[in-house]
């Protein structure tokens, strides 16, 4: 029986790794500490402190350059365009919201477009920052090359994730956070571990041919830039593939488009600046109204759905952001899961750099 | 061997027919008239002047109420909220989506919540309006309840679609237009029609359950509210039905939460207004820097996907937009493609509200 670590115990030991070991700034290092912690106490471990791993090599690769602050490069009173000078994502992240949640609070609005970043840890984070302020929130952002079009064979998509964030009555948000591929690539890797055929609609090989076999899919994919999962609606235009692709290259222009920045295919370029892009929206309540009566009315609507009858066999209609937020209180209550190997990738960490481990580390 | 009908002569028959027939005002009926026969050129009939019975029966029923003028109950420099008092859809999205763009040109972004309208057309069309102005343009709206939400079975969702439209160089537009669930119900007719079995991920039956038999399926459809479309990614989580059905969720919410309007399920009540809800936002390209730069940026991203390589026996990726810009030109060269079904409703309406019919018509 493996012990569950702390929340704060792990968010304190991630930012001292990333302090000691990665050359991240205080504030650099808590920020991204926070995010990957956020995450795995979500129950999204594929975006957790596993990503350490991940964000070692953009490191070593010279894709993210700690120190580095961002610069605002264009604004307006309702706008912000900014270059992140290949800083740490989630810090680069966390200072646009901030300008762009003070700007939104004194005209009611304002949009953020972001070049030349790095990976900045759960969209859904971002959106939700910017929902507890009273306002609409809204975050997306490229990614790592991962998808390929309808009737194309060429990854040259990231995963491109849409985050929206509402707030409703009682202090709840609702909270849509989705990669515009059908699964995230875990998914598959989790197939190719147990030996498991995947279902249709998630990938296709470097033909655009659709496959089943995760094993064998798995030993070509990261061979060329062929290949590659399919966007939401699976392949073709049969049951709405098309459509997926069409979110991923909205995302696609409101990222790199208005920003200037790198598209998807263009980042994380052999030695050079990871060139991630992101955007931004806040929208203050109040455009629309009284925000207590909005929050109220947001919520009436969010009851009606979840309260609504269940299909035969099911128990819960779940409205987006709950499974989220349940696992994260009962990761504060209990602690939070973290698994072997990821633990592993901890000791050795804390090993090579000098932290010192936490309690329920060692399990 | 049946004639196309001039473009321009389907506009003035329609509006004809709304003006006579329905009791439309002048303007009224011109821009529902724009509205359906777009559809058409466009290549998508379920939303062309063959509308104009269910737009009638709309009238009959007390849902729509032409001559009510729709009426601004909240403004703020950025923002709109509107009442439609149960006119004319179409002719309070063109009142509404006006006033946003001349607001967005004065303060750079302008969003509008829409209550009790009607249903407004093809919603790409009014995210396209605003991206004439070199504007980001997004449309949503409500709809008479078409979805089930993952793990219910009650139709309680429209098919909320999603429309956004971004300039590009060259004058061209990106447009993304999609119902948000996987098909509209007229895939499940032309099933039905032709004996054919659907695909998985279409649509449940009142369980809940998957169902493939489009016949038996459209017999129990119109009987009660369980059973019914599944949303962008199918039943259940494995291939994403989550997603769709959280983005059908998020229209909902911008639409008729921000509106504090009818919600889908509460839309079109027995002999009461419509209550159909929409949503538009307009955010001005020189917001991110310059518009010809941004607008070449974006050009690139979409050419370097158009051109990428096929998935095998493909030959074209499409680009959104592109399939109805194309039939779009098409139909103001040679005509618009009218079924004989539709001209057999443009005949009977002709003959019952004395119009008479114009060139092409009769076949």
């Amino acid at each position: 029986m493996t012990d569950n670590i702390s929340h704060d115990d792990l968010i304190d030991l991630t930012a001292a790794i990333l302090e000691k070991g990665y050359s991240y700034g205080p504030e650099e290092a808590r920020v991204t500490a926070v995010l990957l912690v956020e995450a795995d106490a979500r129950g999204i471990p594929s975006h957790g402190v596993s990503r350490l791993n991940f964000y070692r090599k953009n490191l070593r690769e010279g894709h993210t350059r700690p120190g580095n602050e961002p610069e605002t490069v264009w604004e307006t009173p309702v706008s912000l365009v900014v270059d992140g000078k290949a800083g740490v994502g989630p810090y680069v992240a966390e200072k646009t919201v901030k300008r762009l949640v003070e700007k939104a609070e004194d005209k009611g609005f304002c949009a953020a477009a972001v070049r030349n970043s790095n990976h900045y840890g759960i969209a859904g984070y971002w959106a939700e920052e910017i929902a507890k302020e009273d306002m609409l929130g809204m975050a997306f952002t490229n990614t790592y090359i991962a998808g390929v079009p309808t009737f194309g064979c060429l990854r040259i998509l990231g995963t491109n994730p849409i985050a929206a964030a509402i707030p409703e009555a009682g202090g709840r948000i609702f909270s849509l956070d989705m990669a515009t591929t059908t699964v995230t690539h875990g998914k598959v890797e989790l197939h190719d571990r147990r030996g498991k055929e995947m279902p249709k609609g998630w990938v296709v090989d470097e033909n655009g041919s659709e496959v089943t076999d995760a094993t064998a899919f798995e030993k070509t994919f990261y061979q060329t830039n062929f290949g590659g999962h399919l966007y939401l609606g699976g392949a073709g235009e049969e049951s709405g593939g098309h459509k997926g692709f069409g979110l991923a290259l909205l995302v696609e222009l409101l990222c790199s488009g208005l920003s200037l920045g790198a598209s998807s295919l263009a980042t994380y370029p052999a030695g050079g600046e990871g060139g991630i892009t992101h955007f931004f929206s806040a929208m203050r309540l109040d455009l629309f109204g009284d925000p207590e009566k909005l929050k109220g009315h947001v919520g009436k609507i969010l009851a009606s759905v979840r309260e609504s009858k269940k299909a035969r066999g099911r128990e819960r209609i779940w409205i987006h952001g709950e499974k989220e937020r349940e696992a994260r209180e009962k990761s504060l209550a209990e602690g939070v899961f973290v698994d072997e190997a990821t633990r592993k990738t901890l000791l050795d960490l804390c090993g090579e750099f000098g932290v010192p481990p936490v309690k329920g580390l060692r399990g």
